[in-house]
């Protein structure tokens, strides 16, 4: 059931689509929100490092991570060890990210875990954790059973795509959120920065769609190979 | 990549999901905001009709009709009728909630399509009945060739997983965004409603998931047959 595609191609437009999106996260938190923080009387400012933070991280690197034995060009034990790393990294910044909400949430006393996008965020670091510790056992250090690294193979697809589907899912959350509260306050429904950040939304959709393209795929037989083989000769 | 599992089990859990999530939207719709009208002065009578038909449309019925070829014990040809039969009335469902919130910002002079929840609610339309439509141009009448049935399908797959997910992501935009508006408008943050509403949400994602694990499954080889095959007499 795999769509037959050139991954390599695609991944270009994953990682364009990438610094697009990582682009317009840091435009909206620098030039239309005043920037980071993390200590200050200004609390939104704290607030900013939240999108910054679960964007880059679980959605951006998080689809990199993802993709990486098809986007990459090195030998399999190289992609295994970068498509590791970057989800580890991914994990982090995603904790940094969530601690940001909370601390925010706290220092201004508004309660916290209110709303479903706070709930999925919760079940996606948690999964996401998990998927990245029981997969790191059985498929990098002790290592499982051959037998058991196929079975469990399409289950960790299945799982990976799951909770990375929740990631971005959730970011739209997120950004549908953070502008309706900013629409409440008088904010420009039509404006030049609820454009920004709709279409930032609509900008992370297509890379994850781009990303899932990429795991489903499976590559063309070589038409060059076919026409240049040496063993015709 | 397939996962291994009975799909006729997991059916059960998508079938008593969608009684859940009918019923949550039902309830929610009636007891706690007042019921349905397409005629009102209350105009948030009609706003009632939205969640409700595009959710009992586009995602369960669309859900159910995704997974009919393996839920339903009849022959291919019966199940893939029922398949573009349900789809055909998720769509019209669709339809007519989406009318529905038109008509209530319309009578109630509320700006149309300023929210990421309304533009992607719109690709989710537009996209659906493309994919309905070309499908039954090549899988029913007049028929594509028999190449092409078989290099289409995984992009019937990939396309049909992709707005249903829409659809599914969409609806908790939807819900979400509500929510918003009612707290906003002083309903307790942690109250009932609130619960209703965003449980609602949990069982529709969790709905939305069995669907797709359907889809990306094969059974298992089966135990029984093996058993007690007469072949073995
Ligand atoms: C996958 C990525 C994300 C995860 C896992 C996540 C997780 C969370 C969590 C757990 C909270 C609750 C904090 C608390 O209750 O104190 C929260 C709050 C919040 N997040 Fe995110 N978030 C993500 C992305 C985003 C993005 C991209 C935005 C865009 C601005 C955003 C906007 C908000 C807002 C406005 C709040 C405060 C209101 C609330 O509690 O829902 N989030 N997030
Ligand atoms: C896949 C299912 C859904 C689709 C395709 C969809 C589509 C749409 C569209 C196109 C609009 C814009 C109407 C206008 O601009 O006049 C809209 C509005 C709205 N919808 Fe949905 N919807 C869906 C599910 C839901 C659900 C389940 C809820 C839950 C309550 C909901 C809540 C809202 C709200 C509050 C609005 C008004 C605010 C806005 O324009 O975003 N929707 N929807």
């Amino acid at each position: 059931m795999s769509v037959v595609i050139n991954a390599r191609m695609v991944a270009f437009a994953v990682h364009a689509l990438a610094v697009v999106a990582s682009v317009m996260v840091f435009v909206w938190s620098i030039c239309y929100r005043g920037g980071f923080a993390w200590e200050s009387t200004s609390k939104t400012l704290i607030f900013n490092l939240h999108p910054v933070l679960t964007l880059t991280g679980l959605v951006i690197l998080g689809g990199e991570a993802t993709i990486s034995y098809k986007s990459l060009p090195f030998e399999k034990r190289v992609n295994k060890l970068i498509h590791l790393v970057l989800h580890a990294i991914a994990i982090i910044l995603g904790i940094l990210g969530i601690y940001a909400a909370f601390k925010h949430h706290n220092e201004k006393h508004i309660p916290n875990l209110y709303t479903i996008h706070s709930w999925v965020g919760i079940g996606v670091i948690v999964l996401y954790a998990l998927q990245w510790l029981y997969s790191f056992i059985v498929y990098f250090f002790p290592g499982g059973s051959s037998a058991l690294r196929r079975d469990l193979l399409p289950w960790h697809v299945f799982l990976g795509v799951f909770v990375y589907v929740l990631a971005v899912g959730n970011s739209v959350l997120g950004f549908l959120e953070k502008l309706t509260f900013l629409e409440k306050s008088g904010l420009d429904k039509f404006g030049s920065e609820a454009f920004l950040v709709n279409f930032m939304a609509i900008i992370t959709i297509l890379f994850g769609t781009f990303v899932l393209l990429i795991v489903y795929s499976k590559s063309p037989p070589s038409v060059e190979e076919d026409n240049y083989s040496y063993s015709a000769i």
